[in-house]
């Protein structure tokens, strides 16, 4: 399919201060858009200014979650160029997402090619600070302007991209975090594993709530027992426990995230043996009694590594690591960034030049 | 606050065929709207002409499930006047929902206020065939254009009003219906008790892969167990069993429907006894082989009361009742709708005239 461009003839301002650039607050001049009607398929791809949407109030995005969406970078070499981290994962994901959600799949190849036209032309966006990208956000919405509830007939998808500042513009921090023993995210045979909003939706009151507590993200527990670890805020979550890396094995609740795949990819092509298995609250408090708890970070693809320094349970604040960066988190963070910013060698392909 | 009112200069021909009306297809003229932002509260109370919105593409309801809605009817009584059914509970169950979401609360009373004031400039949209209604849709959206997840600081609510046909052009009729084990619709501590987007996103899986088997509804278990009855479709639902009426009891993932609410209600002033309790598949599957399951019927704003007929669990349909209208059915249709249709006297003080 043949991609229209429509160059924005009023483009803005690029920000000059790239430190104070936050997270997904400013957009490109440009957005990627096409459309899809049952039994036609996907047409009208299209590069436009980027701009307000028109939708009607009857829509399906607005009244039935439907809607999935993406998270990806674009990375600014040292030399000037700027490369994507294994942006097929996401689209292979979004098509997992959309079966789940009465949407359509995607043509892998042909969302990576839209994608690559379009940061072309915004190139220009992409910062040069330390620790800034490009983030890019794809995402695919239902529109049937009518009330029955049904998969979708007529579907939008669309790519908007938001220069980023750093995640850590002082340097990588350790967090403090709260297992959340009220709300639920998401449970086995619901939608848990696809990155739809409602899963989102479901969260924001837990992590509001945690962070007028002073933590900046909660622990996720299973919604079947409330016991056993899913996931950290928006990110997947990994322990070092007397040596041994452990992360929640994928459930069907837990979103298969690119980083987390990333990490355990990484760690077993050094010959480490990370292990994806059950880990219940029980035994993490335990852990941090006894001292065995060694690590414990976020991963996902805006921090890439989230150390967590102190973890609450039951109003009890355990100290992980003597509240410092782990040797372990500092290493996969460095390593991960090396390769996703250019600086190191991608030994494993997943680095995808614009 | 008042209400600024901008009438539609181009108002749209009314359908004159009302059998063909449908369901939620079929828009009237105008539309409330009022917006709401963080340290301000709720402002610009508008009624406007019906018509497309404009939303930025990093809006939270197209991300992040955002979104809460309601689902009431106006009645045109045989006098030509228009009257409501219980509309406050909509919108008391619309504040619960929006602190579940993250969304601000409604002022009830100038809600009801300003749905009664969009009608009266409507009120010629109310169809008159029998059976027919003029469904109403309030719902309220989140609208910060930023991709960070948090509750959400700019939203709007709007009420859009549907000219619906009669769910049952044909009379009352038996429906088939399969328990559903596959895909889980809600989790005790998820969102299953808010009216929210996430809760209908994540079920139109298994709403259409039902209805393609010849089911038109799926019977929802719990998250936790996959063993008790939850939810038919996007409808309550009550069995009799052995003479007596049992609903699964409220808890935290079934949605306290209005309908739901009133027939127990009519049922206690009656002098009988609904059992409101955990139902389990087992059970049902029992009573229906030695003939106890006498009835069973789904109950929300759209059908009333939806009997069904058979009853379809891993791969086994069960006939209920001879695959015949029950006479509890049959019995709380009529009551419920004489009352709402003006036709039976209204002893709960439920009808608010518009």
């Amino acid at each position: 399919m043949e991609i229209k461009i429509t160059k924005n003839s009023n483009p803005a301002v690029k920000p000059t201060d790239e430190s104070k650039l936050g997270f997904g607050k400013v957009f490109t001049d440009h957005m990627f858009v096409m459309l899809w009607d049952k039994g036609i398929g996907w047409h009208d791809a299209e590069i436009v200014p980027f701009g307000d949407l028109s939708i009607s109030p009857a829509s399906s995005v607005l009244h039935y979650g439907a809607e999935i969406f993406e998270g990806l970078k674009a990375y600014r070499r040292a030399d000037g160029g700027v490369q994507l981290f294994r942006p097929r994962e996401n689209f292979l994901r979004m098509n997992r997402s959309a079966v789940r959600m009465g949407l359509p799949e995607l043509d892998v190849d042909f969302a990576i090619e839209a994608l690559k036209k379009l940061i072309e032309i915004d190139a220009d966006w992409v910062p040069y600070s330390e620790g800034t990208s490009l983030y890019i956000r794809p995402f695919m919405i239902g529109d049937d302007a009518k009330l029955g509830v049904h998969g979708s007939s007529h579907v939008r998808f669309l790519i908007i991209l938001s220069p980023s500042g750093s995640y850590y513009p002082g340097g990588l921090t350790p967090v403090k975090i709260m297992i959340e023993d009220e709300d639920v995210r998401a449970v086995r045979g619901g939608t848990g594993e696809a990155k739809c909003g409602g899963n989102y939706g479901a969260s924001v009151r837990a992590g509001d709530r945690a962070e007028e507590k002073g933590y900046s993200q909660v622990l996720w527990l299973d919604g079947v027992e409330r016991k056993y670890i899913e996931e950290v805020g928006a990110m997947n979550v990994m322990f070092k426990i007397n040596g041994q890396i452990v992360t929640p094995m994928l459930n069907g609740s837990i979103l298969p995230g690119i980083t987390r795949k990333s990490i355990l990819e990484l760690l077993r092509a050094e010959g480490k043996e990370p292990v994806e298995r059950r880990i219940s609250a029980e035994e993490l408090i335990e852990a941090a009694q006894n001292g065995t708890l060694e690590e414990a970070w976020g991963c996902g693809t805006a921090a890439v590594v989230s150390p967590v320094g102190v973890l609450s349970y039951k109003g009890v604040d355990y100290e992980i690591g003597g509240g410092k960066i782990g040797e372990t988190s500092q290493e996969l963070y460095d390593k991960l960034t090396g390769i996703q910013w250019g600086r190191a060698e991608d030994k494993f392909g997943w680095i995808c030049p614009v």
